[in-house]
């Protein structure tokens, strides 16, 4: 029989990308659409990259090493020792994105049917993978009023079955912009000790951490070396998110070496990202000052004005770029189409992400949107401009 | 419990790379290893591919569309039209690679436990995306005998249960070289349209035809559109492995926007990828007949060479750059790993790939390798020969 299968019909459609049809026919409208919704920062990628890519000297483009090429593992590995991680080459499995460093993750890891706790709201493409490959994610409520901290360590044992297999975090957090402590970070730990889980870490917003915050990565954690697989990538680090370069990092041998397999299978990460990400690695350090400036400078002018909007709670996001803020509306879901379809403003208008998508409780994020504050001041102003407009007009206000 | 997961354990290692360490080895003994194990071929990308990357202007490396950027689609898509498989830029999802493109087939058209049927010898890697997708490959065996023809159709009838979903195929073949004519691909059609079943159809050898021969797509069959999904990429036609750009392409809509939700989770392909991509599709034709005429005499020159030595059989491929060869030994594994530790021939010595990591029946492919003939004529001969002598020395041969 001709039919899609569970998984397919399954598989939950972005949030992030399936309201894209209504902003292409407001734009055709002539309506200008900011885009707040997607974390396609606008920041320019270093020039050192871009020159490496123009200055290539590739005769064929061939298959790199499955893991990644050698050269660019060493000279990783190096970063990571630089800010106290301690591995070396053959402990990195350089991937396509870091999307595929999760799917690695979970295929190598849990069967089909085994779980993973993660904190919600969560990055909306764990559900994704976690369909793929048969994984069955166990929500674990954090709450606006807390600014989304790391819920209980009571609350996480209350989840706990055999089934369990991991935790996900994602630290700075990705839609949150909530940062992981240390202390949060040493506790979990221990309930990753005690029932010997995998602690699976995203960490792919490392260096966007703000106001003199450090950022405390899984892999610092004492005892539980074994249990931690590192997801990373070049992305939003360097504005290069198309390059799709990412790496899955574990001391653990026997995770790396059956994932290697897994890469196997699909030959290599692609040659010329590669190119681009070790090029990137030498970039010089006044760019991130650059970088780190202008995302504060964002940050404080957005939650600032944001806070001015009657209604809206908008915690203050330590890290990433992103906020998931409290609206006073009815559904995120249909305001989010509305702003496209039904409003304008000056003739413009903004496109936001429904947190609906972000939680995977039924029911939770009907009043709140994460919002990426990924573009310049002044659209920023235009774009809060309209939302404060809209929030008047909106016919499921709440105020 | 930490442990790794079954399809982590089931996951085969790839039969093309797993010895990979033993010509290291070999090579730091200050022995040369002619590489016949791997689809890597020496020819160079073309100029106008390599001219757009080293050319581009991007100063953001942005995300892609997640079904590939719309431009490329629309170009790709008269390529095509250009031989005839009428379908627009809707009916195809640009993926890293063709693995990815096999994986999304299997995700959108597969429940873990069903079964495919797949005639063997097959790409090894098949297994691996097999086992990610907990999809079950059910061989059906095609012979040295009759130069690996597509088995009888009583044969795929036998091999049908409640579970089937699909055909694979690979056409031309990798790892035979054989080239399914037009009445063995309808015969096929029937099967396929009497359980309703899919046919995936792996065509990424299309331009590698040889002896005046035509290429037939699964997407020219009659009365079973719903049903093929082809497979394509990038990376032989134009010798560019290393992009990683693939395709999967239906006139399913539904098979489509399904494979589009998964897409959508791991973003976009790769976008310099993209960039070589498009521009490969202007590549002059004198490019393609360099090449016809580079590979056929290599294939003619190696098959005849091989004839030569007693007790090898080999059939003439007509397609791809592969053949499989049968060899006067008694295990394949074995061989290939001697000619890397135990063997050498004037200080050179040979890697191929065990034939058994192409079949999915216990204990077949046993006294056969692959060859791929993706090496310059003069390399090929001093491999040939080093083969020659190793069979004359090789403790295990049956001759």
């Amino acid at each position: 029989m001709l039919t899609i299968s569970n998984r397919g019909n399954l598989m939950p459609e972005s949030p992030i990308r399936k309201l894209v049809p209504y902003a292409e026919k407001a734009k055709q409208k002539g309506v200008k659409v900011y885009y707040l919704n997607i974390g396609q920062p606008d920041i320019k990628t270093p020039e050192i990259a871009l020159n490496a890519i123009k200055n290539n000297n590739l005769k064929v483009v061939e298959y790199s090493h499955s893991a990644g090429n050698i050269g660019y593992r060493k000279k990783l590995a190096k970063y990571y020792q630089n800010i106290d991680i301690n591995i070396d080459e053959n402990d990195i499995l350089i991937t396509t994105g870091g999307s595929e460093a999760i799917t690695f993750a979970f295929l190598t890891c849990l069967n089909p049917g085994e779980e993973v706790i993660i904190p919600e709201p969560f990055y909306a493409n764990y559900n994704g993978f976690a369909v793929s490959a048969g994984v069955v994610v166990k929500p674990i409520t954090s709450s606006i009023e807390t600014g989304f901290a790391l819920p209980k360590i009571e609350e996480f044992e209350k989840l706990i079955t055999p089934k369990t297999k991991g935790i996900v975090i994602c630290n700075p957090n990705n839609p949150t912009g909530y940062l992981y402590s240390e202390n949060e970070l040493i506790e979990l730990s221990k309930i990753v000790k005690k029932y010997n889980l995998y602690l699976f870490s995203d960490e792919v917003y490392r260096e966007f951490v703000y106001d003199g915050a450090k950022h405390f990565s899984a892999m610092y954690l004492k005892d539980i070396e074994q249990n931690v697989i590192l997801m990373d990538s070049v992305s939003k680090r360097y504005s290069e998110c198309g390059v799709r370069i990412g790496a899955m990092i574990s001391k653990n041998k026997e995770v790396i070496s059956t994932a290697l397999k897994f890469a196997q299978a699909r030959l290599s990460p692609p040659s010329y990202g590669q190119i681009v990400a070790e090029a990137s690695l030498d970039t010089p350090p006044e760019y991130f000052t650059e970088v780190y400036n202008e995302y504060i400078e964002r940050r404080n002018f957005m939650v600032e004005k944001l806070r001015e909007i009657p209604g809206v709670v908008c915690p203050l996001p330590k890290g990433a770029f992103y906020a998931v803020v409290k609206l006073p509306i009815d559904d995120s879901d249909k305001f989010a189409k509305w702003l496209l379809e039904d409003f304008q403003y000056n003739n413009q208008t903004v496109m936001v992400a429904p947190a609906t998508g972000f939680y995977s409780t039924n029911g939770l994020g009907k009043n709140e949107v994460r919002i990426a504050y990924v573009l310049k001041k002044e659209d920023l102003a235009n774009a809060v401009e309209c939302l404060k407009f809209a929030l008047e007009q909106y016919p499921g206000r709440t105020l």
